[in-house]
């Protein structure tokens, strides 16, 4: 490149930074009930030798599916029956609730990215073949946006970066650190427990802003 | 006044403006569980002619307690025994929920300023003298700061202002629309129901920081 080419690069860049800045960008937010993720190994201890979980939907993230299966979760000073599996099984098993369930169930849940899960609460699974006893694995997850690439792109957003997405009308809130993960795989989607979603009294697929943390 | 004291009196009060500005407000949280303020009539049904409530504990605020009595509410899906009873009796009866405690009873309950209880859903309160059924009466409450008259003055609030806070740590949070509420005879105090408390990881007592909207 000459010398007038460098200059014209450096403002096309200039100038498409700048309207990244600019340009608002929106995600849809689905909100999460309690759900468990599970190794083969707790599935086979809770459902039997050799079983295999049933698809009964497909998530919005690609792969990803409720399964027919529930287990009773069990706590100190409480069960929740019925509590969807998610599926395909996963190298760690990992059970997501809010911070109401914790309350329930009589366990202080410690909000956690995904796979953080040491030194965690006790709790019990139980399924129609077995229980088992996990102290790594209860977490509130912290919340989350599951973004594209080639969206992370065009807005200027990094993997692991924080931001904040404003959401709500009557009850509207600014959630501030909101961990970015980025993914040529994932389905654009912000993550939202129940608590979080009544308290900006949204409803699943409502759009959040992403704003600079 | 002369010129002279025109001119310092509009700098000194430029500086106290400026001053007002940037001084940080800060406001202690108190999370509301569901509860219940009564009519004397609803009162009478629900316990008997000429009941009196009896006081377990004074709140926050100026001449309000927790009685020791309470209520079941019953809706089309479910029911919560023991929903805490507030007093002194009021005008009108009003039945504070969160979303979620709605969704268990399979009300959808409107987020709504204190007093606002028109066209809001049927709901059953039932005590040990009788049964009320309210179509007047539930609501989530728009959350709201009790501000003393003072403190507004001297940050620049105004009563029916409403305000953003923002609060809380891993899961920190702005909350918008916040109705400031300014009166000489309230105690310092942003009211937060359970999913809001939970949706910012915060804790009774916790301090929000007051911030224009």
């Amino acid at each position: 490149m000459n010398n007038e080419e460098i200059i014209i690069k450096k403002i096309v860049e200039e100038v498409v930074k700048r309207l990244q800045c600019t340009n608002e960008a929106y995600v849809p937010i689905g909100i999460s009930n309690r759900h468990v993720h599970l190794t083969t190994e707790d599935l086979e201890v809770l459902f039997g030798k050799g079983y295999q979980l049933t698809k009964m939907k497909d998530l919005k993230q690609p792969g990803q599916y409720a399964a027919q299966e529930t287990v009773t979760v069990i706590g100190p000073k409480g069960e929740f029956k019925g509590v969807r599996i998610l599926g395909p099984v996963r190298k760690e098993t990992q059970l997501e609730l809010s911070l109401s369930d914790g309350f329930k169930l009589g366990v202080n849940v410690p909000v956690r990215e995904s796979g953080k899960t040491e030194g965690t609460p006790k709790i019990v699974l139980k399924g129609p073949m077995g229980t088992v006893e996990k102290d790594q694995a209860v977490i509130a997850a912290l919340r989350h946006i599951h973004m594209p690439a080639v969206f992370a792109e065009n807005y200027g957003f990094k993997d692991k970066e924080m931001v904040t997405v404003e959401v709500g009308d009557v009850r509207r809130v600014s959630f501030h650190n909101v961990l970015v993960r980025v993914s040529k795989d994932f389905d654009l989607e912000m993550h939202l427990d129940i608590d979080e979603a009544n308290a900006a009294a949204i409803c699943n697929g409502d759009l959040g802003k992403i704003l600079k943390d």
